[in-house]
């Protein structure tokens, strides 16, 4: 159990809030290879999630070409699909310019 | 149950990313009276929030001005030097220019 820490801005975040549906056949282990994979891209920095009644996502990301680049990534495109077709009663996907940050830790 | 929509970039959001500790006396409280104090301020224009593991809370305003003087309100302070003493083992906060934004509804 951790939080994405020692980033140095500024960088990219993208802010994806989500209600998901009652039919959640296959949401998990999309989710889950989603998540693999993005780790894998170019530019990718960390990811922090949550989930009660909404889920909020947030990945960062060194620029902007780097989130257009996993935006377009194939098996990305089909699961946002099934994401849209299935699982999400709805979303918003916010992409944002990280320009402070401060931490605290005990 | 519903996340923030209809917003019109460029604002801000502040990204709020905590790991909470075991003594959590007035946690609940705080924060719910925090949240409905937000709402009065200059510039307020929604709260996302969502806690498992860890919590992410993501506010949205219309300048930075206004994120700084939220950040100064008296009352905000003191639940902030709370937070740090007792109820926040780590916490990350991240300021950000949101630059564009997509919805989805079914």
């Amino acid at each position: 159990m951790k939080i994405i820490t020692n980033l140095k801005p500024p960088y990219y975040a993208v802010i994806f809030t989500t209600i998901i549906s009652e039919n959640l056949h296959g949401y998990k282990e999309t989710s889950e290879k989603m998540e693999a994979l993005a780790k894998l891209q170019k530019g990718y920095l960390g990811i922090d999630s949550a989930r009660n009644e909404i889920g909020i996502t947030v990945s960062y990301w060194e620029t902007l070409e780097d989130i257009v680049a996993w935006k377009n990534n194939v098996d990305h495109t089909e699961a946002r699909n099934l994401g849209r077709e299935k699982w999400y009663k709805t979303y918003q996907l916010r992409i944002c310019k990280v320009e402070r940050e401060y931490g605290f830790e005990r």
